[in-house]
């Protein structure tokens, strides 16, 4: 029998976490159980929740001071019949966390969803190996920039801006998530012109870049917005899957006339996953249910930045988006913000060759400008491709080189 | 110049925070601002964003100690220009919190539109004026009731039950949230088993009651399948607003060929409203952002259920749902959990006369069933609205008493 199963960390105000659990299992599916007689136990056994396993943890007691009591902590494993949703995101997530998010300190903290759900997901449509066919890059973390202040500013800012960063080298650059539509840069005038740009560097360089443009306004008119887009010549396209939803992401990937890779941006993410007592864990949040829902690449902050995650948690992110144990495609990790040459080795050393390095004032502050920071990451990721002395490979290479004595440099530990 | 300003509660690590309020101003605007050109400036201060007001709170050494340093609290007001979004609620949340939810200890709790960007949002097709008008109820609160353990059932026992409820007297029956599509009760044969069954007591009691039948599925199927349901007669929507996202709502409220009342369900809404340091306050989500994107009625934990929100927090989503301040229909506040005939009393002086008294165990735990229960409800309303003494209405009015000494009354503080 096809199931989810959910794991919940609780700090609860009761003692008994295997009643809670219980609780729980039943509350959100048949309601109650004992007091029904055997006939209707029979009939209601394939929709009841199973409790698969409580675990107590040893209490916290920073958080017992915050909340004003002692709460007994633990994780909670349960599962769900699939009998009991239809195979959509919306349905399992009301099921699984729906009126259970208002009770209390209770925080969901993975899903596994079984071999048979999980076929009923598209995944990524490129996913990191088709993105990596597309740039014919396959042996080194992509590179990435972030258009900066393009808000109030015309085409010609806004080609000037992408020509320096693509000229520098970088894989992908994406529009800032704030920028919407607009008189000044509208989505389809910002296509051809990155088009347009994008191909003249090609022609000079030889490589190509993705421009993943914002894909935004009302839900319904995404769908031919992004079909639009594609006719266009666009290449991919930037996503706040939070303000819309996680279905829609999915119908999006799912459509085969749009034929481009998704990149995810974690806006709002943040109101969702921050807490340690509430909400939903950036694994689940951003790792595996975009990746369930067709991501190709997911943004998220690093551990190193101003804006920051804990680096467990941007393993965790990580580890979901790629894990082999789900059988869909992989998604890039995209960790961002703060992020600068000098940190090329810790990143590395974090999330492997199929990652992504993203920056914004690392790219656009560099004292050569975009192209000299693009070309100072460039540097400092074959730096560590090829395993050379980070120190001594920036001697040779002064982008790399202006980049460390502005920024510094991160060792790994 | 048309705007949106928020309001924003932090818990800051610095010690600044008129510094942290204008980082976040230009942040998420311009980018930065006092070593722009004069040019840049004049170009660009239309897409600024403007700090209203900063204003200190009293340290929270509760949180500090949970935190693990003094933090400087305060109340954060800013406003973000028009010209920087589109007119779309994905787009204002991305605006207005959409990195900055990452950034640290940061809630959303309040969020204004001006007049002019009001316009542009539909509200409520009904409210409570138009829901009133169909019910021909005008003068008490609204008495409402949940399936209970529909799921596993066939729809003898889905009408058994509706009969019952409808015929003891509520208005409104909501299905219970986590039913999706399945073959024991499918969409289609709810509603045309419950157009026939509140036909049927319509007939017997001239009292009309409206059945929300729970819409869900896939995002882009919604409309049609909100267009069949409204063919086939059904005469309200419930939806898991929060896990598709409230634009999905919004184009549902707009849409001329769905002339049914939209019934939001709080689901999911826990993992953002609950923490007191992240997320999005219950009063902004809830509140003001379903009432902008067109819910009738909007559903959540009242303060006197096992699962709760704190009194203030149930005040303010109704305040937002019913103020006078928006220029837009009401929407009904529908406290719901735990409640029993013995809350009618508090409840109305909680939310007065426009609201709905909505139960679960409340109604179908009655001694007399669901009928009863419902009775019960209708009474203790009755007894409210005439100013009867409660306790004296009871002696006669049997549903009530038993009710009151099943669940006890409690009295209004």
């Amino acid at each position: 029998m096809s199931k989810i199963t959910a794991t919940y960390l609780v700090h609860d105000k009761k003692e008994n976490l295997e009643k809670k659990a219980e609780g729980i299992a039943l509350g959100l599916t048949v309601g109650s159980w004992t007091d029904l007689p055997q006939l209707e136990q029979d009939q209601l056994l394939k929709h009841k929740g199973i409790v698969e396993e409580v675990r107590e943890l040893p209490g916290d007691t920073a958080a017992d001071q915050y909340l004003g009591s002692k709460r007994k902590k633990g994780l909670l494993k349960i599962s769900y019949p699939s009998a009991n949703f239809s195979n959509d995101i919306p349905a399992i997530l009301t099921t699984v966390f729906g009126k259970l998010s208002l009770d209390g300190e209770i925080k969901l903290v993975d899903l596994e969803f079984d071999k048979q759900l999980e076929q009923r997901f598209p995944g990524p449509k490129y996913g990191i190996s088709g993105i990596r066919d597309i740039l014919g890059v396959h042996n080194r973390p992509l590179v990435m920039s972030i258009f900066k202040g393009v808000l109030g500013k015309d085409l010609s800012f806004f080609k000037q801006q992408l020509y320096e960063q693509a000229l520098g080298g970088v894989d992908l650059v994406k529009d800032d998530e704030i920028l919407f539509e607009n008189p000044l840069t509208p989505f389809e005038e910002r296509i051809k012109a990155a088009k347009e740009v994008l191909d003249s560097v090609e022609g000079r360089t030889g490589e190509k870049t993705l421009y993943a443009v914002n894909l935004t306004g009302r839900t319904s008119g995404l769908r031919d917005k992004a079909r639009r887009a594609a006719e266009l010549g666009a290449n991919a396209l930037l996503f706040n899957v939070l303000s819309y939803g996680p279905d829609v992401l999915q119908e999006l990937a799912e459509d085969k006339e749009i034929p481009l890779p998704i990149m995810a941006h974690p806006a709002l993410s943040g109101a969702i996953g921050s807490s340690a007592l509430y909400g939903i864990s950036y694994s689940v949040l951003l790792g595996k249910l975009l990746r369930y829902a067709g991501a190709d690449l997911v943004l998220f902050p690093s551990s190193y930045g101003s804006v920051a995650l804990e680096r467990s948690e941007t393993l965790s992110i990580a580890e979901s988006l790629t894990t082999e144990s789900i059988a869909l495609k992989k998604a890039f990790p995209v960790p961002s913000a703060g992020i600068h040459p000098g940190l090329t080795p810790v990143l590395f050393n974090d999330f492997g060759i199929d990652s992504v390095i993203n920056a914004g004032g690392g790219i656009h502050g560099h004292p050569d400008g975009a192209a000299g920071g693009a070309r100072a990451f460039r540097q400092a990721v074959d730096a560590v491709i090829k395993g050379e002395d980070f120190g001594d490979y920036a001697d040779t290479h002064s982008e790399l080189q202006k980049a460390l004595e502005l920024w510094g440099g991160v060792p790994v530990k």
